[in-house]
């Protein structure tokens, strides 16, 4: 029966990882669809969303049985419980994904992004997409290292975020309040579902540790400034 | 064992419902400190976070310990489960309150909600903290037409919202673009805490019926249009 466990566990990381990879398309798919108002695009990842719940779904839904029949103990027992925290957390990265596809079908034909700040928001999506595929990597792998080079990522997100802030409160704004609107919700996302990835990461850090990630980070490097609070 | 057990679970309840308790006090506190400029209120918020942090970490490690020690199956395996799932939306709540907070404490000693939208705030801060009042009686009790009921609130919210945006695209608004990224990013913080008090709910409602809150709902009302999208 042990081999078994470890078959179904491996197959709910195996689930996990694809998770992983379809929250990571969607994101870089929705990022195009806004940028070149391609409503086909943005309906192909609402729809798909759908996929991801049902994974998770099922992913939740196996995980339970696992703890019920198999009743591990020790680090089994927290690979299960983090397991089921990961999926959460790429569900709603999927959420987040899906809500760049509805603001590109809410503007179509037009696009919320002003074209100066079109390059801004492809490296939010690229950088969001890069994020997700190494969390991805992180569960097969377990890598702390590369974990750790997550967060270091992030701060890079943080940065484009500060960018899109300083373009909205220059006075030369020019695209009136509903494309603010429109640019501060999108930020939001792309911040939020760049968290995601962070928070799976360093769930794999915890496993593997036993620390928490952000305890590892300032061994590694005790002269760095805290980050910029949210 | 078993009563030990029983006790136990219990007392992890006990624990959601005083996490809820303090989520909607915070999240009631925080809209008054962004409504009255108060600063001292502000940090008080930023600070309790921290408390409903730890209550969440100590949750988790009962409800984690719990598992490990007692190997429940079925129904209270879905209970410990279900409570690991709520205090991640409680402490998710808490954030939210938190960033109301900050972003009272970044605009003292003004305000970033203008003369003629206090009133909606002050209706939406008031409505997220019912609804997490709800939400932990629902914890308490497993009503689930108050379950249901809280879902019907979040319509409120949803309406509240769009009166913030009917504002926010108005041609009159002249409070320019940083209050309206304030305002936007407001709205969309109490819409995602009234999310997760209505998450806590559903998770009671699945727990009680094993069938989840939209199909209730359903059977219950079967005339009501689909909800709008986010």
């Amino acid at each position: 029966m042990r081999d078994a466990y470890h078959e179904e566990l491996d197959s709910i990381g195996d689930g996990l990882v694809e998770m992983a990879r379809l929250v990571g398309s969607a994101v870089g798919r929705a990022t195009t669809a806004m940028l070149d108002a391609d409503l086909k695009l943005a309906e192909a990842v609402i729809e798909g969303d759908r996929r991801i719940d049902t994974l998770q779904h099922d992913l939740e839904a196996r995980a339970i049985a696992l703890l019920a029949r198999q009743q591990p103990v020790a680090t089994d027992l927290r690979i299960v419980v983090t397991s089921l925290r990961m999926s959460a957390d790429l569900e709603r990265a999927g959420d987040l994904a899906e809500h760049v596809a509805k603001l590109a079908r809410m503007r179509f034909p037009a696009t919320a992004v002003p074209r100066e700040l079109q390059a801004t928001i492809l490296e939010m999506g690229q950088l969001a997409q890069r994020l997700m595929a190494k969390a991805g990597e992180v569960i097969i792998t377990k890598d702390v290292d590369l974990a750790i080079q997550l967060e270091h990522d992030d701060d890079e997100m943080d940065s484009l975020h500060r960018t899109l802030f300083r373009h909205l409160m220059d006075d030369r704004w020019k695209h009136g309040i509903e494309t603010a609107v429109d640019v501060t919700l999108l930020g939001r996302y792309y911040e939020r579902f760049a968290d995601h990835a962070v928070s799976v990461a360093k769930r794999v850090v915890y496993l593997v540790t036993g620390e928490h990630a952000d305890e590892l980070q300032q061994q590694a490097q005790p002269q760095e400034t805290a980050a910029e609070e949210g």
